[in-house]
Protein backbone atom coordinates (compact mmCIF):
# COMPACT_ATOMS: atom_id res chain seq x y z
CA UNK A 1 0.00 0.00 0.00
CA UNK A 2 1.20 3.48 -0.68
CA UNK A 3 -0.58 6.88 0.78
CA UNK A 4 0.97 10.34 -0.36
CA UNK A 5 0.39 13.12 1.86
CA UNK A 6 1.77 16.52 1.67
CA UNK A 7 3.13 19.12 4.67
CA UNK A 8 2.65 22.61 3.57
CA UNK A 9 4.44 24.99 5.87
CA UNK A 10 6.40 28.84 5.80
CA UNK A 11 9.97 29.07 6.99
CA UNK A 12 11.80 32.21 8.10
CA UNK A 13 15.04 30.96 6.22
CA UNK A 14 18.34 31.73 7.28
CA UNK A 15 18.64 28.11 8.66
CA UNK A 16 14.91 28.01 10.21
CA UNK A 17 14.64 24.73 11.69
CA UNK A 18 10.61 23.96 12.14
CA UNK A 19 9.53 20.74 14.23
CA UNK A 20 6.85 18.65 11.82
CA UNK A 21 7.12 15.35 14.23
CA UNK A 22 3.26 15.58 15.06
CA UNK A 23 2.22 16.52 11.55
CA UNK A 24 4.25 13.15 10.57
CA UNK A 25 2.95 11.41 13.09
CA UNK A 26 -0.47 12.53 12.55
CA UNK A 27 0.07 11.43 9.00
CA UNK A 28 1.18 8.53 9.48
CA UNK A 29 -1.53 7.57 12.06
CA UNK A 30 -4.07 8.67 9.63
CA UNK A 31 -2.84 6.41 6.51
CA UNK A 32 -4.38 2.78 7.57
CA UNK A 33 -0.78 1.66 7.21
CA UNK A 34 -0.08 -0.44 10.57
CA UNK A 35 3.56 -1.19 9.74
CA UNK A 36 6.27 0.57 6.87
CA UNK A 37 8.19 3.59 6.56
CA UNK A 38 7.28 7.26 5.80
CA UNK A 39 10.01 8.70 3.02
CA UNK A 40 10.21 12.35 3.28
CA UNK A 41 11.21 14.02 0.42
CA UNK A 42 11.93 18.45 0.08
CA UNK A 43 11.38 19.50 -3.52
CA UNK A 44 14.20 22.06 -3.47
CA UNK A 45 17.57 22.25 -3.72
CA UNK A 46 17.78 25.47 -0.69
CA UNK A 47 16.53 23.42 2.59
CA UNK A 48 16.84 19.68 3.96
CA UNK A 49 15.98 17.33 6.11
CA UNK A 50 17.15 15.69 9.35
CA UNK A 51 16.79 14.57 12.69
CA UNK A 52 17.67 17.07 16.27
CA UNK A 53 16.57 17.38 19.50
CA UNK A 54 14.62 20.07 19.44
CA UNK A 55 15.96 22.28 22.54
CA UNK A 56 16.83 26.15 21.50
CA UNK A 57 20.63 25.72 22.59
CA UNK A 58 21.22 22.98 20.13
CA UNK A 59 19.07 24.59 17.30
CA UNK A 60 22.11 27.54 17.45
CA UNK A 61 24.89 25.09 17.78
CA UNK A 62 23.52 23.31 14.65
CA UNK A 63 22.96 26.84 12.70
CA UNK A 64 26.86 27.59 14.11
CA UNK A 65 28.43 24.49 12.96
CA UNK A 66 27.21 25.43 8.91
CA UNK A 67 28.65 29.29 9.53
CA UNK A 68 31.91 27.80 10.23
CA UNK A 69 31.92 24.93 7.66
CA UNK A 70 29.88 26.46 5.09
CA UNK A 71 29.99 30.44 5.71
CA UNK A 72 27.27 32.70 4.10
CA UNK A 73 30.61 35.50 3.47
CA UNK A 74 32.55 33.72 1.33
CA UNK A 75 32.55 34.21 -2.04
CA UNK A 76 30.65 32.01 -4.62
CA UNK A 77 30.50 30.87 -7.94
CA UNK A 78 26.99 30.54 -7.92
CA UNK A 79 26.01 34.15 -6.71
CA UNK A 80 28.09 35.59 -9.40
CA UNK A 81 26.01 34.05 -11.79
CA UNK A 82 22.83 34.17 -10.36
CA UNK A 83 22.84 37.09 -8.72
CA UNK A 84 20.78 35.70 -5.76
CA UNK A 85 23.27 35.39 -2.69
CA UNK A 86 22.25 32.04 -1.65
CA UNK A 87 25.05 29.97 -2.63
CA UNK A 88 26.01 29.06 0.50
CA UNK A 89 22.50 27.94 0.87
CA UNK A 90 22.46 25.33 -2.02
CA UNK A 91 25.82 23.73 -0.96
CA UNK A 92 24.62 23.29 2.68
CA UNK A 93 21.59 21.53 1.37
CA UNK A 94 23.20 18.80 -1.26
CA UNK A 95 25.61 18.49 2.05
CA UNK A 96 22.85 17.26 4.45
CA UNK A 97 20.34 16.10 1.89
CA UNK A 98 16.58 16.20 0.93
CA UNK A 99 15.23 12.94 2.23
CA UNK A 100 14.58 10.80 5.35
CA UNK A 101 13.15 7.48 5.43
CA UNK A 102 11.56 6.92 9.08
CA UNK A 103 10.08 3.17 9.74
CA UNK A 104 7.13 2.74 11.53
CA UNK A 105 5.50 -0.13 13.51
CA UNK A 106 1.85 -0.10 14.91
CA UNK A 107 1.68 2.97 13.66
CA UNK A 108 4.53 4.41 16.06
CA UNK A 109 7.13 5.82 14.37
CA UNK A 110 10.95 4.22 15.23
CA UNK A 111 11.82 8.07 16.94
CA UNK A 112 13.91 8.55 20.04
CA UNK A 113 12.02 10.57 22.91
CA UNK A 114 14.37 13.67 22.63
CA UNK A 115 14.57 13.34 18.47
CA UNK A 116 12.43 15.34 16.25
CA UNK A 117 12.09 15.14 12.39
CA UNK A 118 13.02 19.13 11.22
CA UNK A 119 12.81 20.64 7.87
CA UNK A 120 16.21 22.71 7.66
CA UNK A 121 15.54 26.32 5.48
CA UNK A 122 18.67 27.22 4.45
CA UNK A 123 17.85 29.98 1.99
CA UNK A 124 18.14 33.30 2.60
CA UNK A 125 15.12 34.70 2.50
CA UNK A 126 11.34 33.18 3.92
CA UNK A 127 9.89 30.97 2.08
CA UNK A 128 6.85 28.52 1.46
CA UNK A 129 7.32 25.15 1.59
CA UNK A 130 6.01 21.67 0.44
CA UNK A 131 7.05 18.47 1.95
CA UNK A 132 6.23 15.12 0.32
CA UNK A 133 5.27 11.82 2.74
CA UNK A 134 4.93 8.75 0.67
CA UNK A 135 3.77 6.17 3.32
CA UNK A 136 4.40 2.43 2.21
CA UNK A 137 4.07 -0.81 4.05
CA UNK A 138 1.05 -2.93 4.84
CA UNK B 1 5.90 -7.44 3.23
CA UNK B 2 7.14 -6.20 6.04
CA UNK B 3 9.58 -7.62 8.48
CA UNK B 4 10.45 -5.77 11.65
CA UNK B 5 13.63 -6.76 13.40
CA UNK B 6 16.26 -5.12 15.84
CA UNK B 7 19.57 -5.23 16.37
CA UNK B 8 20.96 -4.33 19.45
CA UNK B 9 24.64 -3.24 20.32
CA UNK B 10 26.68 -1.68 22.97
CA UNK B 11 28.94 1.37 22.05
CA UNK B 12 32.18 3.18 23.54
CA UNK B 13 30.84 6.37 22.68
CA UNK B 14 34.10 8.79 21.76
CA UNK B 15 33.22 7.90 17.83
CA UNK B 16 33.49 4.63 18.36
CA UNK B 17 32.55 2.66 14.87
CA UNK B 18 30.47 -0.50 15.04
CA UNK B 19 30.40 -2.58 11.47
CA UNK B 20 26.71 -4.17 11.92
CA UNK B 21 26.67 -5.82 7.94
CA UNK B 22 27.09 -9.60 9.03
CA UNK B 23 23.95 -8.38 11.23
CA UNK B 24 21.77 -7.19 8.71
CA UNK B 25 22.74 -9.29 6.35
CA UNK B 26 21.94 -12.14 8.50
CA UNK B 27 18.50 -10.95 9.46
CA UNK B 28 18.10 -9.75 5.30
CA UNK B 29 18.67 -13.43 4.27
CA UNK B 30 16.06 -14.32 7.15
CA UNK B 31 13.07 -12.45 6.63
CA UNK B 32 11.66 -14.69 3.71
CA UNK B 33 11.70 -11.32 1.55
CA UNK B 34 13.85 -11.68 -1.53
CA UNK B 35 14.07 -8.40 -3.29
CA UNK B 36 13.47 -5.00 -1.74
CA UNK B 37 14.95 -2.42 0.69
CA UNK B 38 16.59 -2.83 4.42
CA UNK B 39 15.97 0.50 6.44
CA UNK B 40 17.99 1.15 9.24
CA UNK B 41 17.44 3.42 11.73
CA UNK B 42 19.02 4.73 14.78
CA UNK B 43 16.47 6.36 17.69
CA UNK B 44 18.35 8.61 19.56
CA UNK B 45 20.30 12.05 18.86
CA UNK B 46 23.44 11.46 19.56
CA UNK B 47 24.82 8.76 17.11
CA UNK B 48 23.86 8.06 13.15
CA UNK B 49 24.69 5.35 10.72
CA UNK B 50 26.49 5.75 7.33
CA UNK B 51 28.76 3.80 5.09
CA UNK B 52 32.66 2.63 5.12
CA UNK B 53 35.72 0.52 4.41
CA UNK B 54 36.09 -1.27 7.62
CA UNK B 55 39.70 -0.58 8.51
CA UNK B 56 41.43 0.87 11.21
CA UNK B 57 43.46 3.94 9.33
CA UNK B 58 39.83 4.86 7.31
CA UNK B 59 38.15 4.79 11.09
CA UNK B 60 40.74 7.23 12.12
CA UNK B 61 40.70 9.09 9.00
CA UNK B 62 36.94 9.76 9.56
CA UNK B 63 37.37 10.61 13.51
CA UNK B 64 39.72 13.28 13.01
CA UNK B 65 37.45 14.80 9.92
CA UNK B 66 35.14 14.89 13.11
CA UNK B 67 37.15 16.87 15.15
CA UNK B 68 38.37 19.18 12.65
CA UNK B 69 34.67 19.81 11.44
CA UNK B 70 32.47 19.49 14.59
CA UNK B 71 35.30 20.03 17.31
CA UNK B 72 34.67 18.58 21.38
CA UNK B 73 35.80 21.63 22.46
CA UNK B 74 35.08 24.67 21.25
CA UNK B 75 31.66 25.78 23.30
CA UNK B 76 28.09 24.87 22.74
CA UNK B 77 24.86 26.29 24.05
CA UNK B 78 23.50 22.85 25.04
CA UNK B 79 26.15 22.32 26.98
CA UNK B 80 25.42 25.11 29.13
CA UNK B 81 21.82 24.53 29.50
CA UNK B 82 22.13 20.71 30.37
CA UNK B 83 25.64 20.43 31.55
CA UNK B 84 26.03 16.65 29.59
CA UNK B 85 29.21 18.27 27.70
CA UNK B 86 27.58 16.19 24.27
CA UNK B 87 26.68 19.16 22.50
CA UNK B 88 29.44 18.48 19.63
CA UNK B 89 27.71 14.65 19.55
CA UNK B 90 24.00 15.61 18.95
CA UNK B 91 25.31 17.99 15.93
CA UNK B 92 27.82 15.44 14.37
CA UNK B 93 24.59 13.36 14.36
CA UNK B 94 22.28 15.60 12.79
CA UNK B 95 24.73 16.27 10.21
CA UNK B 96 25.36 12.90 9.42
CA UNK B 97 21.84 11.63 10.04
CA UNK B 98 20.11 8.58 11.84
CA UNK B 99 18.97 6.78 8.36
CA UNK B 100 20.38 4.52 5.76
CA UNK B 101 18.02 2.22 3.44
CA UNK B 102 20.36 -0.23 0.88
CA UNK B 103 18.49 -2.28 -1.88
CA UNK B 104 19.03 -6.28 -1.70
CA UNK B 105 18.03 -8.41 -4.91
CA UNK B 106 17.77 -12.54 -4.13
CA UNK B 107 18.42 -12.06 -0.55
CA UNK B 108 21.75 -10.05 -1.46
CA UNK B 109 22.51 -6.97 -0.21
CA UNK B 110 23.80 -4.07 -2.93
CA UNK B 111 26.93 -3.42 -1.14
CA UNK B 112 30.07 -2.88 -2.34
CA UNK B 113 33.35 -5.34 -1.89
CA UNK B 114 34.65 -2.89 0.25
CA UNK B 115 31.99 -1.10 1.76
CA UNK B 116 30.91 -2.00 5.41
CA UNK B 117 27.64 -0.43 7.33
CA UNK B 118 28.29 0.90 10.61
CA UNK B 119 26.82 2.32 13.68
CA UNK B 120 28.74 5.72 14.80
CA UNK B 121 27.82 6.76 18.32
CA UNK B 122 29.23 10.33 18.77
CA UNK B 123 28.16 10.15 22.48
CA UNK B 124 30.64 10.93 25.13
CA UNK B 125 30.18 8.10 27.43
CA UNK B 126 29.33 4.07 26.10
CA UNK B 127 25.77 3.43 25.40
CA UNK B 128 23.46 0.25 24.55
CA UNK B 129 21.68 1.37 21.21
CA UNK B 130 18.70 -0.30 19.36
CA UNK B 131 18.86 -0.18 15.55
CA UNK B 132 15.26 -0.98 13.76
CA UNK B 133 15.79 -2.60 10.41
CA UNK B 134 12.22 -2.27 8.33
CA UNK B 135 12.72 -5.06 5.70
CA UNK B 136 10.21 -4.42 2.87
CA UNK B 137 9.84 -6.40 -0.23
CA UNK B 138 8.13 -9.08 -2.25
CA UNK C 1 5.54 -4.38 -6.52
CA UNK C 2 9.58 -4.12 -6.85
CA UNK C 3 11.51 -3.53 -10.01
CA UNK C 4 15.48 -3.66 -10.07
CA UNK C 5 17.32 -1.26 -12.45
CA UNK C 6 21.13 -0.71 -13.30
CA UNK C 7 22.26 2.92 -14.37
CA UNK C 8 26.10 1.94 -15.35
CA UNK C 9 28.38 5.49 -16.42
CA UNK C 10 31.89 6.35 -16.27
CA UNK C 11 32.82 9.33 -13.96
CA UNK C 12 36.34 11.11 -14.56
CA UNK C 13 36.72 10.83 -10.60
CA UNK C 14 38.32 14.19 -8.81
CA UNK C 15 34.70 14.92 -7.19
CA UNK C 16 32.96 15.03 -11.02
CA UNK C 17 29.24 15.47 -10.58
CA UNK C 18 27.13 13.70 -13.20
CA UNK C 19 23.58 14.30 -13.50
CA UNK C 20 21.58 11.35 -13.46
CA UNK C 21 17.92 12.72 -13.39
CA UNK C 22 17.09 11.93 -16.97
CA UNK C 23 17.91 8.08 -16.68
CA UNK C 24 15.94 8.06 -13.15
CA UNK C 25 13.19 9.37 -14.51
CA UNK C 26 13.14 6.72 -17.20
CA UNK C 27 13.39 4.03 -15.57
CA UNK C 28 10.92 4.72 -13.19
CA UNK C 29 8.53 5.75 -15.84
CA UNK C 30 9.38 2.01 -17.57
CA UNK C 31 9.20 0.28 -14.47
CA UNK C 32 5.04 -0.22 -14.76
CA UNK C 33 4.90 1.31 -11.08
CA UNK C 34 2.52 4.22 -10.62
CA UNK C 35 2.81 5.39 -7.29
CA UNK C 36 6.05 4.84 -4.65
CA UNK C 37 9.85 4.93 -3.93
CA UNK C 38 13.18 4.82 -6.13
CA UNK C 39 15.63 4.02 -3.58
CA UNK C 40 19.86 4.89 -5.57
CA UNK C 41 22.16 2.98 -3.72
CA UNK C 42 26.31 3.28 -5.26
CA UNK C 43 27.87 0.01 -3.91
CA UNK C 44 31.22 1.74 -3.10
CA UNK C 45 33.04 3.59 -1.32
CA UNK C 46 34.54 6.16 -2.44
CA UNK C 47 31.69 7.99 -4.59
CA UNK C 48 27.76 9.21 -2.77
CA UNK C 49 24.66 10.43 -4.14
CA UNK C 50 22.89 13.74 -3.60
CA UNK C 51 20.91 16.18 -4.89
CA UNK C 52 21.58 19.82 -6.45
CA UNK C 53 20.68 22.66 -8.97
CA UNK C 54 22.78 21.49 -11.76
CA UNK C 55 24.82 25.04 -12.78
CA UNK C 56 28.10 25.09 -13.31
CA UNK C 57 28.80 28.05 -10.58
CA UNK C 58 27.25 25.76 -7.79
CA UNK C 59 28.75 22.30 -9.08
CA UNK C 60 32.36 24.40 -8.44
CA UNK C 61 31.46 26.02 -4.88
CA UNK C 62 30.26 22.20 -3.84
CA UNK C 63 33.68 21.03 -5.00
CA UNK C 64 35.26 24.28 -3.54
CA UNK C 65 33.61 22.95 0.19
CA UNK C 66 34.71 19.35 -0.15
CA UNK C 67 38.82 20.91 -0.34
CA UNK C 68 37.74 22.97 2.65
CA UNK C 69 36.32 20.45 4.82
CA UNK C 70 37.76 17.47 3.89
CA UNK C 71 41.08 18.33 2.00
CA UNK C 72 42.87 16.10 -0.16
CA UNK C 73 46.44 17.28 0.96
CA UNK C 74 46.51 16.36 4.62
CA UNK C 75 48.26 13.30 5.92
CA UNK C 76 45.03 9.99 6.15
CA UNK C 77 46.19 6.96 7.73
CA UNK C 78 44.58 4.96 5.44
CA UNK C 79 47.19 6.49 2.83
CA UNK C 80 49.54 5.20 5.02
CA UNK C 81 48.58 1.72 4.52
CA UNK C 82 47.32 1.54 1.57
CA UNK C 83 48.89 3.81 -0.69
CA UNK C 84 46.54 5.00 -2.97
CA UNK C 85 46.12 8.54 -1.97
CA UNK C 86 42.49 8.40 -1.95
CA UNK C 87 41.64 8.64 1.83
CA UNK C 88 39.96 12.32 1.66
CA UNK C 89 37.78 10.28 -0.92
CA UNK C 90 36.54 7.67 1.32
CA UNK C 91 36.23 10.24 4.21
CA UNK C 92 33.83 12.52 1.84
CA UNK C 93 31.80 9.36 0.83
CA UNK C 94 31.03 8.49 4.39
CA UNK C 95 29.79 12.13 4.57
CA UNK C 96 27.53 12.42 2.13
CA UNK C 97 26.43 8.66 2.36
CA UNK C 98 25.61 6.08 -0.72
CA UNK C 99 21.55 6.38 -0.67
CA UNK C 100 18.80 8.52 -1.55
CA UNK C 101 15.37 7.35 -1.82
CA UNK C 102 12.50 9.48 -3.71
CA UNK C 103 9.01 8.94 -4.00
CA UNK C 104 6.99 9.33 -6.81
CA UNK C 105 3.38 9.71 -7.59
CA UNK C 106 1.39 9.24 -11.53
CA UNK C 107 5.15 8.25 -12.38
CA UNK C 108 6.48 11.60 -11.29
CA UNK C 109 9.58 12.30 -9.60
CA UNK C 110 9.26 14.36 -6.20
CA UNK C 111 11.65 16.90 -7.49
CA UNK C 112 11.97 20.43 -7.60
CA UNK C 113 12.06 22.41 -10.75
CA UNK C 114 15.75 23.19 -10.56
CA UNK C 115 16.62 19.87 -8.57
CA UNK C 116 19.10 17.44 -10.18
CA UNK C 117 19.84 13.66 -8.58
CA UNK C 118 23.80 13.74 -9.24
CA UNK C 119 26.58 10.60 -8.73
CA UNK C 120 29.40 12.77 -6.84
CA UNK C 121 32.56 10.28 -7.52
CA UNK C 122 35.37 11.80 -4.97
CA UNK C 123 38.23 8.75 -6.11
CA UNK C 124 40.96 10.25 -7.33
CA UNK C 125 41.12 8.94 -10.73
CA UNK C 126 38.24 7.74 -13.57
CA UNK C 127 35.77 5.27 -12.44
CA UNK C 128 33.62 2.95 -13.84
CA UNK C 129 30.16 2.66 -11.87
CA UNK C 130 27.24 1.56 -10.99
CA UNK C 131 23.77 2.74 -9.09
CA UNK C 132 21.35 0.35 -8.25
CA UNK C 133 17.82 1.72 -8.67
CA UNK C 134 15.14 -0.39 -6.47
CA UNK C 135 11.80 0.90 -7.63
CA UNK C 136 8.93 -0.09 -4.88
CA UNK C 137 5.26 0.53 -4.78
CA UNK C 138 2.01 -0.33 -6.39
Amino acid sequence: MVVTRKIALNSKGHCDLIDITRQVKEEVSASGIDSGTVTLFLAGSTAAISTIEFEPGLLSDFQAMWERNVPRNIPYQHDRAWGEGNGYSHVRSSLLGPSLVVPFTNKTLALGTWQQIVLVDFDNRPRSREIVLQIMGE
